[in-house]
């Protein structure tokens, strides 16, 4: 049985029911621990030796409050990030894990409309973890994000992506080629329709599924490793590479 | 500079500093990262091969609460945790970590004054994790723990405690004799001075503790290594031992 790939519908669905009665975790558990796989992933991709500046970019919903959590934990790893919100969200959790990263001394730059502060971070910054739109984003991209994605593209920065790199559709992926170019994935629960022909790398995180919920949705979740909240899935460039 | 072993106050004081202005966590997160320290050591410690039946023993404070976080992460990992719960805890937290673990379908003894479930479950058990009493813990060791607490003992099975073992005083250590003799140690945040001249392997988890507060309190944490929760301190026994 092999790995399923959900649409936003079902990714929304298995949401809910993981912070309703199947699950009963609470949104901050949740977060908590899609947060410290995504900074893990990073973490696996890129070292820090080499790596050190990481741009976290964050999006004004859930998935920008998981990039919050991997800025604070790349902050712990020994990472030099600096948190970029081009609109900040309004839930209290939002602004909790964002004060609970001031409190760590992480630089988070100024929102503004003119992207100069984003092109000068870009400059000196050595990779970008995207965290911008999650499974709910739907086309077309609105004002910032219409002038932010093409400069993460022409930084030629590396990118590691959160769930469905940001501009994709969730289900059709990059069908209209105006999405990031992500080297790394990282799908949070279970990959989405979208990411189907990724070729880079790509983990899964997430690592909270309740059996019935996975049997439920069909999900046949691969094994991760050990104690690890990420298993890397195999290479879809590897998969279809011609035997040798 | 060496890591600090602080006092029952300065843990208390450090919690309430971590929930408040200097790291506006909240309860969820903490616990979160402390109970996966906890099942990350006790899987370090004993593999799930050998030592997959773990019975886990919670207090009714927070630290059970890190107990409920560690049986539902190790149920992740493939072991096979039984909750005991010989006083549940009233806070909400308490009662939600609690309906988690029923919805990954980790057992839970039913809460009785008779030790009988208890023996039997020992009687199946093939380690302990100990997340009874922590570091608000102040003697004499009171009912239905005077009972629990020989029983676990008795039992021989090896015990990892979370914190401070339970029955020792927070700072004296096990001046009176009647607390467990755990062969492993995981400290959360900082070691208490209780446990200062614990000899079995000793782990530290808390990865989240802000520069400013470390620096306030003078932890002097060690470093924790890569992408990890925990790091193993140096053992006593090692330390102490004459040179080769």
């Amino acid at each position: 049985m092999s790995l399923r790939y959900i649409s936003a519908r079902i990714a929304q669905q298995i949401d809910e029911e993981l912070m309703g009665t199947v699950g009963a975790f609470s949104i901050d558990q949740l977060m908590e621990l899609a947060g410290l796989a995504c900074a893990q992933t990073l973490a696996t991709a890129y070292s820090k030796h080499t790596y050190a500046r990481v741009l976290v970019c964050c999006g004004p919903g859930n998935q920008g409050g998981d990039g919050l959590v991997a800025a604070r934990h790349l902050g712990m790893f020994g990472y030099k990030p600096t948190v970029y919100m081009p609109k900040p969200g309004s839930k209290d959790i939002y602004k909790r894990l964002e004060k609970q990263c001031v409190n760590m001394d992480i630089p988070i730059l100024p929102p503004s409309n003119d992207v100069d502060d984003l092109k000068k971070a870009l400059a000196t910054s050595d990779v970008i973890l995207d965290a911008i739109f999650g499974f709910s984003f739907k086309p077309p991209i609105r004002a910032p994000f219409d002038s932010v994605l093409p400069l993460l593209t022409d930084s030629r920065l590396p990118i590691v992506s959160v769930d469905i790199p940001s501009g994709w559709d969730v289900e059709k992926g990059d069908s209209f080629g105006v999405g990031l170019k992500p080297s790394v994935l990282i799908s949070l629960t279970a990959p989405k329709e979208g990411v189907k022909d990724f070729t880079g790398r790509h983990f899964l995180g997430g690592r909270f599924v309740p059996k019935l919920l996975e049997q439920k949705y069909q999900l046949n979740l691969p094994r991760y490793p050990g104690v690890e909240q990420i298993v890397e899935l195999e290479s879809l460039a590897k998969k279809n590479a011609p035997p040798m």
